[in-house]
């Protein structure tokens, strides 16, 4: 599972066709390239086809651009798109947060024992609070405070800060703001969230304590791309952790706070390692 | 965990106020019943208490009824309602059935085996197809076929059945009709219904359908009381299973068959042994 | 998921190369049958690869004896063996019993529903117990006594009955007896045994009386080809369940058998779906 | 379960005899303190008895040492030995350490939030690399190293900062060393290991690596009391996590971090909660 220092990714989908398995793999072998993993799904209620693969060049000299060329022409016979990721490739992100620090802490220390391969560029926060958390890791923290007023205001100095430092994904780690349609079309496909709830069990606000007003034995937590409608986006992840009647509302929380990080840091990681691919409002996950 | 053959249950509910353990505790003791395992607990929320005893004579003559009589009149001091079980004692019940038989085939397992300290009294199903399983076990099997205009007249020979059988349990091992008001009154915390689906999450038909739809990477199943309002009674259990993209409609069905026989099974083994409390609409489970 | 009604499987392995996935792809374009599905993978301590493809043969008139007989002449450049599994193919099998019945009834169960793609041939028992259990489901129950004199003799009877029901798997679904090492070379990759623990933990016998010794918090189940060592097969799964103080060993032994029965039907499930590769004493198992 | 600002635990143990549970409950209801949680169990095969209470005072001005020396009187008469927590108590820990951060970044998280109610009175490793976390977190850090040689003097060092800071627990947060036989009697009973195992499966060094050796689709953790009989220790809880062919040693070693965390912290949680009773060489717990 370990991504070796010389294994590269391809993943790609298009609609389904004779030989969509054929275009990619024929192709590896020409270009001397050895593939250590793959995994192809056809979802034959949508006519879409999708596929990952890990490969490991024989040749010394393999250049990206000149593959990435030779490919593209190939691909286009399939209306195939697809992305090339490098060995020890590191996916710029910036992570948003508001008070609560248990995803944000998490996330911190997976990236600084480099578990997550990604590049924290930038923590923005509607809050203060957490900036010594961000310092501590010796990373930028953008306080931009909100209001109704000013929420088109902040949303574009978001927006900047994603735009400057390059990231190429925003892990919304418990951000209590709701995202204008606007923000959430300019970050589909590369903005994964975290609901406190078995989606689309408890929408909105309080899940836990909507959770405890039914008596459920069982909470859970869904990482999922963000979209237009709120609470609704493709989903990545979901955990889940018994609980009893003798937990209240804030044990609720509290033990939900675990399968938050774990949910979370999975989708995470499974997103920067290409196993997630988005078609319409699902998601197909090759996962280890 | 298993219950030795010397050893009764003792399960009571009241009102919270000073002293509501002490009554049950002082009382055995003074009975010369030895506490082999206990468990209350005290709803803050709700002011009410739960408490459950599993105990053992040291004498011989230890006589059931004296004993009842006796906690009757300490017990209405405190407003709580009890339930004394005889060691070995096996649950009357009646099982309910449709088409499917995962249900009924897991809990005649288990009742064949003596996991499940029950005694199955008949199956009633409105369809002939499961007949044959219930033969094999010995079992009566009443064929009540139901129509939009006769559901008022085969309610009333289900009813039947369950009184005089003695049932003190009827398990909707999924049966696929909605009882009316009357009915679930009628049966109102001794009916145990299996929903496929982690409620609330999806009501009504076809819930695996639903899942489906939205993408969901887990599937569920819930064992609860039935109440008046469909899908919505108290829960007893749930049950959870891992699901992906590669899972088709027709696949979460086939996977939420083991999740549902477990959960379901789970919920009357719990409340066989008294160890659910039912309150309000929402359950005290006393695990082992 | 589910493997709709006209697609095939073909399973196979090789040392690692260049071009072992293309050997496959390049063929059935070729061919034109199209991936459904398709994982491989590349054990680069072992240096050996495997690949499991679904595909679906886009014009009508595939012959299956064309196909294996133009493979192999591919496959053969490769050193790669491989397995052509048919649509709706149902793998003829043996279960042998003693006298513990939760597994046999677990597999007839999934068995009649056609959950599980098997065809059960015979029964074979070393106890007359469960002859009634087979007998409801019209299967041939082969009653062979065994004491440590007639050994030899009884597990040629056994291989007789293999043999001559064509079974190309046998499964142990609790079957208390040792075979001998000429058993277990003849049968190896082909039978399954359950093993009542989390290998290697607790070998040997009454290995849930151990587990209470020890005072673990969590009991399983080992799902294994077996081979002449004993207790010691390529591991397939393995299942878990939590248990605490209050199960007694004898609560060991119940709480276990439903992970037995689970992870027991999960292994049969993943082998007849040709989904598990035996290499040296490992599997690769492309779950679904 | 969340523990209210004026709720005490009483947790207590004695051999088994009629009116254990009575002399507890009839005393506190005596003292005017209400029971909200209770749970009591006799372990039949050692012939001991457990039991744990959480009790409100009814009246203002109840005093603990008062009702220590009241108790102690009553629970005399029944061998029985009990600890009395105040509302709010914060046990004071001291956590030892090696190079390894993942357990100390996992306490020091839930110990800042106040999810575990510990005081990390210090922190003690056998290597410096841990003291800026240690440091950011404003705990002293004893940075005491060992050898062969001076393993005796290092131990009496380590010794002196427990007593000195008045530990009562003491946290084995992947410390790579063996201790004496000595300091794990001094230890008994107060000191919590990690071990990166389900033990008893894989004892020693390396455990992922014998692990992946066998080829188990299952790897775990276990938290136990230590004691002289290394990795024998009495098992307070056990965590697993499932893995694959895909997963290298390295991986295992990966995925174990995040069940080590947990598995560690709830068995803390349990410990600083009087859950945990330990008697010869298993433990009772009443988990939440």
């Amino acid at each position: 599972m370990s991504q070796p220092a010389d294994t590269w990714i391809l993943a790609a989908q298009c609609p389904s066709r004779l030989g969509t398995v054929d275009v990619v793999t024929r192709f590896l072998k020409g270009q001397r390239c050895y593939i250590t993993e793959q995994q192809s799904f056809d979802d034959r209620l949508s006519g879409h086809f999708f596929i990952r693969t890990e490969f490991r060049p024989e040749d010394e000299g393999f250049d990206a651009e000149t593959f990435r060329e030779a490919f593209s022409a190939r691909a286009a016979e399939f209306a195939m798109t697809f992305e090339l990721t490098a060995p020890g490739a590191r996916m710029p992100v910036v992570i948003m947060v508001s008070k609560a620090d248990h995803c944000l802490n998490d996330l911190l220390y997976r990236y600084r024992t480099g578990q997550l391969p990604i590049e924290i560029r930038a923590v923005v926060s509607n809050h203060p609070d957490l900036e010594p958390l961000a310092a501590w890791h010796d990373l930028p923290y953008h306080h931009l405070p909100i209001t109704p007023e000013t929420k088109a205001e902040q949303e574009a100095r978001v927006w900047r800060v994603i735009e400057e430092t390059g990231a190429e994904l925003v892990i919304l780690a418990r951000y209590m703001q709701v995202l204008s349609s606007e923000m959430c079309r300019r970050l589909s496909g590369r903005a994964i969230n975290i609901h406190h709830s078995l989606l689309p069990g408890f929408k909105g606000a309080r899940p836990y304590h909507q959770a405890y007003d039914k008596g459920v034995k069982l909470v859970g937590a869904t990482a999922h791309y963000i979209n237009d409608d709120l609470d609704e986006g493709p989903i990545i992840t979901q955990g889940v952790e018994p609980v009893s009647h003798a937990d209240y509302p804030e044990d609720l929380v509290a033990k939900g706070r675990d399968i938050e990080c774990l949910t979370l840091s999975r989708a995470v990681g499974l997103h920067v390692e290409r196993r997630v691919f988005l078609h319409a409002n699902r998601t197909v996950v090759f996962s280890r």
